[in-house]
């Protein structure tokens, strides 16, 4: 089986391989430049309200075992109040985990998706190996994501609590929702896709929450290329929608973004409190902080972002 | 054994257990307001650079094996280029990790430390179990920490690369690195203190790095107090000095900041990159993000601070 | 709540306290004397046939995360085929794993359990921290079980593949299927207890293996102290039947094998291929060896025990 | 860089390729039949004295962070004392552990080791992936590992207590070490060779334990297959002598035993207390379960081997 032409004349026009050169690792986060992120504070913080998009890290996360690895979060105790020094000394207590890197509200790495033997920037998908893991555009090469952030509130757009689950986010769904926000999307900006998915998971319903999904159509990548956007997330578990459009077509959506387009993605984010609060003020752009933790060669990493309005 | 009465008497004065109310477990976070971001987006962020402050998460990290249960990430690759809807498809990769979250960059949760089996606000140190984890003040709590950061740069105040091991940073030298800041630490304020101790594990030496190394002495808790500081982060294993100044008298500091005055502690923050942005420009203070992985009940957590400058 | 007067009576009459020296932490395993070992290999070995009696370790295994924190495992390679001396040099492959220690098949250490704040031969239950774990009767201490071992088929003695989910394995059963097995339980003897519940697992219904399921009664402890085993394993994931026989009274057999006989239990072993080969050789006695994984100060352990008929 | 005509010449002496058939991925394993067991528990167990043959797991294990991802246990408590059904209930403790696989005392399987891009029995190398670990010759292939054991005191055969650290172990070295055994080895043995080098682990240096150490020569392999040995262990971190007999020629014995003749390894097993019982008794031939942890597709497993005698 090969890939469909189809998605190679997608491929085409979104990529983006020797854009910033052979030696690049980041792909669009080069598009986030001071000046954008100087205007972003400047523009975008008007009361100081910070909303944090991260779900509770915890073992009863969003993870079914559907996806083989991706665990979540085991978070033991190896020390409580324990007097390290003596009876009577200041104690300490300290914990582990042991989680999926993608297991809760993270960014995919480029390197996350490959196809055709090929990683972002035509490198081989071979440079990933379990010895060195991702040794080119590992999550630690992104390393200061800071930027506009616009919230493309698709569900309150369309009028719906939730998109349906066969609902493919399409470019004119985009459009809808960046008018509702008053803003153009613009070179540099993150945006949060929101379809209101997660509200499953956060009622208890985690299998609903996984699958059938909502998400982003095979037609975005062109729109978010058109744009120059840094980076996309969104409040579903596997991003673009799910099962996908086409028949027998899976994960193009990843292998546009990822791999042609270099555009980081992310998953699993809450944008529930973000809605209400945009909404009630009537504006949809804010300074966004969603810094990897830089796992050296990682596929992918936990995030804990934050909207500052 | 019990703490001595030095001890106890700073106790008494930088004690804020129920200033805000008996059921607050975020201690001086809430004095982080909307006005004081407000005020440190629109008045710090300048250029619009950003500074990340974490070190590299991988195996070769900062632990030595001394503090039990402490151990550097495990990283290692549970999907690579894998094409999990057949041959030909998307392929993806995926990885999973293991770490002490107290490991690498990190902040203490309030209930890292407890004394005379109380935690922050008088609460038993017991409601920290193996089952439960924190139930109050677990790091999840800590929701958006985000505010004016200050560098006080006291290596570079007293002309050094890095202090010496045995050096105690007293508030005369918190006095000192403030003048060079040429600003007032205020209500709210994220301070970083630099010692330049990280330039051993830098280097390479993560013995020397650990132990004996400079940090915070006894007397800086009141310093924090006077100020009404939100929280403190270095560049250090063990943020206070360590071998303690006052024989016998071990985290002294851990127990004034965390259990009697409620204020968070970071650790290993890498400040060397912001050290020599902040000397160029001649300005230590800006927009500081540092949001908490959302560890339920966790004691601590991994943190991927930047600072916008 | 407290234990209703019915458990205490049956406590008092199984206790063996003191029994083994008021020093002792392996309880019933005391019983394996060298003569047992040496009667079992020459009675009991007559073709030299292994059975192996431990289930694939795997992440789809028997734990469906009702029981917090015990996870199947997570397996992941660390090195593939890695030069590590350079291009063209032998490679090595290296894996790691993390898992609940009672999550697959495994032993219960005698800590596993504790009742009224009290754990085997009458120590604190405190004495089990995050620290140190099991300071006593840690599962390092069960050095050698190897012994001679039974197998009660209980399924089989009553005529059917499987027990129903709400059958109480009593005496009685025990009886029977000591019958069939042509041979007297006695002092030192491992008894593995076929309910045949594991069937369920093995077809790919992890959630109906869970819950209800059959197992020992609250009456067995009696039997088994009668004719001073050392050690029960069974084919189950709770050990017990559960929900339980009496309202309310929830793992008393946990309580009275582990805390009061001080005797090791041992869940989720595979007695079908056992089963198979006992009713074909027409004998139920065999030389068991079930080392446990000397996890100091584990309260359980993975354990790959072999039947050798 | 390739491998040299030395190590071809020899590889092509102990090659079993396809001697027990194309589907083979136990290789030696093979020679242990029926018959041997039945033997080895009539002829040898005359104590019933069981000697346990794995160090201690825990975090202060023999790993010192030398081999990447191979770590030292982490052991954690997931529950203590829970009344998991309401105060006043039976209470259980959990715990979980992160580990290397081959960390501790452990086999190799066949899997641990390739050249050439061939693993045994000539399969491709790539048959080993981070989604499905090893396909063939997993660990959890080599189902039941009972045997005759016999210990080769090479120590005590050339009259000192270890080996020095650059000591090759020769088959002249065996030949003595066998003749003080006063026992041949034969088909389907397993031989657990001695050196002593395990002593500095446990009087606490794990640099020294590490590095540089005696271990088996490149001569070796043809003496354990002219005897038809099923597998080989001893009491060293790398098996082989290390650094190499030879210059650049790294792992040699692994190429050899694991991917050649396919005879498991075995390493970090403790010999001493079997050593002591084996002088004592005078003799050193004993029946020897060492069933692995059927890890699915796993390249090494820790084990708890026992001795009885």
């Amino acid at each position: 089986m090969s890939l469909p032409a189809q998605f190679h004349d997608i491929a085409k026009r979104v990529n983006n391989w020797g854009r910033w050169g052979a030696e690049d690792e980041i792909g669009t986060l080069n598009l986030i430049t001071d000046e954008v992120v100087r205007t972003a504070a400047a523009t975008t913080v008007r009361t100081g309200l910070r909303i944090p998009l991260a779900l509770p890290l915890k073992e009863d996360g969003v993870q079914t075992g559907l996806i083989p690895g991706r665990v979540n979060p085991l978070h033991s105790m190896v020390q409580i109040n324990q007097e390290l020094f003596g009876p009577g000394t200041v104690a300490t207590s300290d914990d582990a985990v042991t989680m999926g890197l993608q297991a809760a509200t993270h960014w995919d790495a480029l390197t996350h998706a490959s196809h055709s033997g090929k990683i972002y920037n035509g490198r081989p998908a071979a440079t990933i190996t379990a010895h060195t893991r991702a040794r080119f555009s590992g999550i630690e090469k992104a390393r200061h994501i800071v930027s506009r952030g616009v919230l493309l509130d698709v569900a309150r757009a369309r009028g719906v609590d939730r998109l349906a689950g066969d609902h493919a986010v399409t470019p004119e769904d985009l459009d809808a929702a960046e008018e509702l926000a008053r803003t153009r999307v613009r070179a540099g900006d993150i945006v949060l896709v929101r379809t209101g998915q997660i509200q499953t998971y956060l009622a208890g319903d985690k299998h609903a929450y996984g699958y059938p999904s909502p998400g982003l159509s095979v037609r975005t990548p062109e729109w978010f290329h058109a744009r120059d956007v840094a980076a996309v997330a969104n409040d579903t578990l596997t991003f673009e929608i799910f099962p996908p459009e086409i028949e027998d077509l899976w994960l193009p959506v990843h292998a546009l973004d990822l791999v042609e387009m270099g555009m980081l993605q992310g998953q699993n984010w809450n944008l529930e409190e973000l809605s209400t609060a945009c909404a009630q003020e009537g504006r949809y752009a804010f300074l966004l902080s969603a810094m990897p933790e830089p796992f050296v060669g990682g596929t992918g990493t936990p995030v804990a972002p934050v909207a500052i309005l």
